[in-house]
């Protein structure tokens, strides 16, 4: 089976918003081994509509739509699904009494635009929207059919996962299997000429592709065909082979995250753990909490901003802020040491750094970002040298200093 | 002048990267009142390329493309741009030389890939990307545009920026002017109902559109014609109108930010900022430091995610968090004290709630969040109740902290 995506709304054209619905649908649909052909984002207009949805059931046997069903006056989606199905808008009961009620429930009144939220294309099949007032609708047109649901990306998400991914699951056919590898410290090319021999005896039904981050590079491994016994241990084999390659590199699999295999190597070992940031203000520690269960190894966080915070409450000497200055090797790692000290954790990771766009000097320039990992007996420091956007910067910041807290504890448990 | 925007990249379809680019360029191409007709995201497919681009020429005078132009295996835009034209690739000797020279500074390697970045379809214009090896491409086509560029964002925004957009500026020709008043604290429909005779009274020119997120409400005014001073004029106008109708909702215009403004009121005002922070682990904080020029006024945080740091650290008395817990009026409360007292700061925010998806009770359900904001004298509380979703959790918890920070310092400066 085929999909295409359609977005609807001006604000997607005009970059208001960043279409995140049709990344998480591609992800969904490609689970199920359906292949998305192409996304699709068009305006609030008619014609562009029902344009968008012609060209794209010329090519998918599926269509999911989202936006253009909110209660204000900028949406025209379903009337031109309408049009498109050559049918009328009618108007539905039994959502009107779900919103009612739903609103009773809340204490508040229903507008007129909640009215027009009750209209539906004839002929339409009602899906459930237990998060929000507009409804999903699927439509059939010549044997395929459309999906159309809110923009709102939680409503959208649960419409999907309650009334349509079961049925698409039942369905499917073609397999499809993906595996990513994880990597942390290394670039593209590096990689790929260190595995380059590995991917060159690749089976015809297997590819890969690379897809650097900051810090980071995943290696998606897809395999493609009808038998799955057969895809699943191709796909094992060359995994292994190359996570074999560069061992180093490889932190984890798949959905995984930095933090997710931090928190797993730091529970597996009962260690506790505890931040001090200045320039990352907070994103190193945001970043471990991120992960449910964090608090089974997350202490806490100094964010120490202000130097007087890094003197009062981390105890960082004064001569060394003044001879070597708050971005630096001996800041950080009195920094680490003073944390260890305030929060009671085993291990604690500190980050001090020029984000920008203002503070850097010729000795030290915006994107110097100093980092140290380790216990009250050992620290390792690093030296990460970032570019000019504060954004990229504190993000480099952030994920080196998740891997040299990694490295640290590797270093330890091994 | 119309524009179509093509993203190319399997990992885009399947879901794995979430495309940015494309709300970038649809950005800076409505700013010059270029209109953005549509979006498309194709595979690394030669025949959806070559027909995505004919789509995409039958609507738009200038497609911008992003993405396949990297030097591993997986890319073929460029071979599918020349068939598309009916031209062939070529090796581009100053491309060779500059990637060379580039490589030689950093004392790495060239590899094979890179020799195929030096292949360019025939005719086309070499556009300079002096932040990675592939350049930019401009090509003819039945006088429209094609402009290719890699898919790395800040390497495609340099290429726009610099050779791009500048270019653009100089022929665009219908007015199309934006105002985008940013509202927090109210819904949707709520915002709605309070200006609809407003709205029913715009002139043809001017429509608006609602944009929810988290705790927020943007309203996009826009305006659309020939005439730059009138549309300017009514677009103020109408603007202003809608100001006052919801004076204690409108915190900002435009591409700002409740950061944003937060750090304008706190360094008009000569006041400091802290947080405490328990299950937004940082990321009130984070936040905060997104904004340059945060160290004039934020002077650090306490992120208390166990609760002996809560003791510890914020002095909340072992009594406070036996009697009520660490989820509790009084706990974010006492927390508010303690940081001012421990970080030395005029005002601070306290968080402390249950992200999910464990930790919840009957009385105190997952997603139940207590926000204090004050100074030494006076403390305002706020009980958000949100969701089941932790990651939701954690950016209402944070949103909320702004807001009701912002709402403290408003009230104290009044």
């Amino acid at each position: 089976m085929k999909a295409a995506i359609i977005t609807v709304g001006d604000e997607i054209l005009i970059g208001q918003i960043t279409d995140t619905n049709s990344a998480w649908l591609g992800q969904k649909l490609t689970e199920l081994g359906i292949s998305v052909v192409c996304k699709l984002s068009v305006g609030d207009v008619h014609n562009d509509i029902t344009e968008g949805l012609a060209q794209c059931l010329d090519k998918a046997d599926l269509v999911l739509m989202t936006g253009g069903l909110g209660p204000t006056k900028d949406d025209i989606t379903k009337k031109a699904l309408a049009d498109f199905l050559g049918t009328d808008l009618y108007f539905h009961q039994p959502t009107f009494d779900r919103i009612k009620a739903m609103f009773e429930k809340l204490g508040r009144k229903m507008s007129d635009h909640h009215h027009d939220q009750c209209l539906m294309p004839t002929g339409a099949e009602i899906l459930r929207n237990p998060m929000g007032t507009a409804p999903g609708m699927l439509m059939k047109y010549n044997g395929r059919r459309i999906i159309s649901m809110p923009g709102v990306p939680f409503e959208m998400k649960s419409i999907m996962e309650q009334e349509v991914l079961p049925v698409l699951a039942r369905e499917s056919e073609t397999v499809i299997l993906h595996r990513t590898l994880l990597t942390c410290g290394a670039g593209e090319t590096m990689i790929e000429n260190s595995i380059s021999d590995i991917v060159s005896h690749f089976p015809d039904y297997l590819s890969i592709a690379y897809l650097p981050a900051i810090g980071q590079v995943r290696l998606r491994l897809t395999a493609k065909g009808t038998d799955e016994t057969e895809l699943k241990a191709g796909l094992d084999e060359y995994t292994r082979k190359i996570a074999a390659r560069i061992p180093e590199l490889v932190y984890g699999y798949d959905e995984s995250s930095l933090e997710q295999e931090l928190q797993k190597i730091c529970t597996e070992n009962r260690l506790t753990v505890a931040t001090a940031e200045s320039c990352t203000g907070g994103n190193v520690a945001a970043s471990i909490v991120s992960v449910p269960g964090s608090s089974a190894y997350f202490k806490g966080a100094i964010i120490a901003y202000a130097n007087e915070v890094k003197s009062n409450i981390l105890g960082v000497s004064a001569d060394t802020l003044r001879e070597h200055g708050a971005v630096s090797e001996q800041t950080v790692t009195e920094m680490v040491i003073g944390t260890l000290k305030a929060l009671g954790a085993d291990v604690a990771v500190a980050v001090s750094g020029i984000a920008g766009p203002d503070g850097g000097s010729t000795e030290k320039p915006v994107g110097t970002v100093w980092i140290c990992a380790g216990n009250r007996d050992k620290q390792i420091t690093y030296l990460l040298k970032s570019g000019k956007d504060r954004k990229l910067n504190i993000e480099a910041a952030t994920v080196y200093s998740l891997i040299m807290l990694r490295r640290f504890i590797l270093e330890q448990i091994s």
